[in-house]
């Protein structure tokens, strides 16, 4: 097993940063490469890349599909986060195309991204776009089965599914929403896990449980005058901190068969 | 009224975490799409827009364009913050660009940038340069009226005109020239107020005066071994704390009606 | 003598936001400018220019081309951090070619970047790459030697040398690992100190001292719910209120002179 595995970020130049330090609070290793001259030579010597969608242009996207192949050539999970994807035509184009060249580990996404990538209607209004969740795992279902990969819709409530379990989640805190890049942080979490675990779907819960906890954490250590720049510090915090005790006191997890 | 508006950024790559953090901050939804293929498409979903020429390129410029251009159809408000402007003939000759093809709603800068706008002599050193405050109100009038929107002038004292009435703030606090976007928050706040106000003069007063007001609150919670760095995320925790209370124990407004 | 020096910076997207707020907590005024038709105007007004290849791309390495050789020619000191040279093909050509056509001040990176600039073999891991620091003073003088500049060794232990005096520091905290972006923000103070010294040695030991000194102060202000997202904000925090009387109270520096 590797004990420090590389993660290699094709990623948004908004919370890039939060990335890079998330992962190494986790115990891994970030490298950010998006020249198309040598995005998939990184890749191959990563144990995990994140593909996330949040400021792509032309040019990134290229790398992102030279990267995806080379990762899928050599065995490398990916993770896919559709950032805003309902937004724009150039958005839904992208995703697609990625979609139809590599083939995903784990998609990541609120509900929104995951709909629309479902070719559902969803209201997409940008990064922030909500909806209810009460059908979140009916999509997250169809999309799994769809490509075959691990869905994970993450929201007030988190629903992961690999199209035939569905395990639901629990916690975290509404604060998690009023900062930006904790969904971007997480695909670095699960990318981190599945570096180092086999199973994809254990590996997602994973990712996601501890961003969820370490929201926990960060909320109930901030003071009066402290607010969403103080939490954000403190998600990071959480994270270099985090152990089995911690994550004991943390959310609910629970595991559903469906009969299909 | 839009209850949690969308502001779209083409922004610099060093601040735009902040730019997004201090939107959420303030309670409106922060986007950030520089793609050419996609900019004036999300622009026409948001609420309001933001160009900063920080660090722009010449992909970037083309899509400040056609962004502002989408803006102006759909009649969502713009702000421009034209970062140093004076230091490059790039810049001038980008700034000029942007301003022959775009209406501003709002131009906010430092002293330096808003003369060099003007066609004034300005000492351009980056992004920094300093220049007396004396005659700000002047140039800003000048330039209010040659471009018919809302300048802001920031720094010891700020200096806001319609190109009618000049209004004043004294508040803030000199720590927020020690580390960098606290302007490019600035613009983040002004968008967000334009986007929920009709009155674009009030609103860009509103937006500054949140500013300087979280200033002077993050100053205040410091501790004898917090400086800069603690002081830059407290200004994000005081927008996310600002009430009605905090920002009653602020600076001073006065407000000058000019006889022309 | 320039009181505030301004630093410009051609540097990765990831960390670009620290090293603005380290060179202003340490005084000085950071501007970032990487589009090529303007970064050689840039440069010629700045008091020094670092270039980093974190997350370079064809684009910046010729703005870091033209830039480099705009600070050549106006006397203006270079620092080159070579970042991952040894992970891809592509970072090494692009280093060779920063190398053969700047006359760079300072070579500042970890010791398999410093071997892989040599020409010696490296098992570069990404930019976190290990590796032992004992061959390090060697290799340095050889890289110093064959380019005629400062070479910085960052690690556990630090290196500086001149191709004939060596200097070691002692100090630092292993914290400074566990966040990304330590080593771009020691290029920043690297680059203030050679901005206003003319002994370059010295400014180059005098970056990596106060960043050591900052992560040691950074280290001891945490409380136990605070991890590595504190740390890096107090990073900030010290370098802000550094003076000398908390210099006086960090790690050693021992300079051996070679015999050659």
């Amino acid at each position: 097993k590797v004990k420090k595995p590389l993660i290699h970020h094709i990623t948004n130049v908004v919370t890039i940063n939060d990335c890079a330090n998330v992962t190494l609070a986790l115990g891994a290793s970030p490298v950010m490469a998006d020249e198309g001259k040598e995005a998939a030579e990184m890749t191959a010597i990563a144990n995990a890349l994140v593909i996330n969608m949040g400021t792509l242009s032309e040019r990134t996207v290229a790398s992102m599909l030279s990267s995806g192949k080379a990762a899928n050539t050599n065995g490398i999970p990916v993770i896919f986060d559709p950032v805003g994807v309902g937004a724009t035509h150039f958005r839904l184009q992208m995703a697609k195309q990625l979609l139809n060249a590599i083939r995903f580990t784990v998609i990541r996404g609120n509900i929104s991204e995951i709909k629309a990538l479902a070719g559902l209607e969803a209201h997409g209004k940008g990064v922030d776009a909500g909806d209810t969740m009460e059908d979140a795992a009916t999509v997250a279902m169809t999309l799994a089965k769809q490509y075959d990969c691990i869905v994970g819709v993450t929201g007030k409530q988190d629903i992961i599914t690999d199209g035939d379990q569905i395990v639901e989640i629990n916690g975290g805190h509404p604060m998690l929403a009023q900062v930006t890049g904790t969904g971007c942080m997480t695909n670095s979490l699960i990318a981190s896990c599945c570096a180092v675990a086999s199973d994809s779907l254990t590996a997602t819960v994973a990712g996601i449980f501890v961003m969820g906890r370490a929201g926990e954490m960060s909320y109930q250590s901030l003071q009066a005058h402290e607010g969403t720049g103080t939490f954000r510090v403190r998600l990071i915090d959480a994270v270099s901190l985090m152990d089995l005790e911690a994550l004991q006191k943390g959310g609910t997890i629970h595991v559903h068969e469906t009969h299909h």
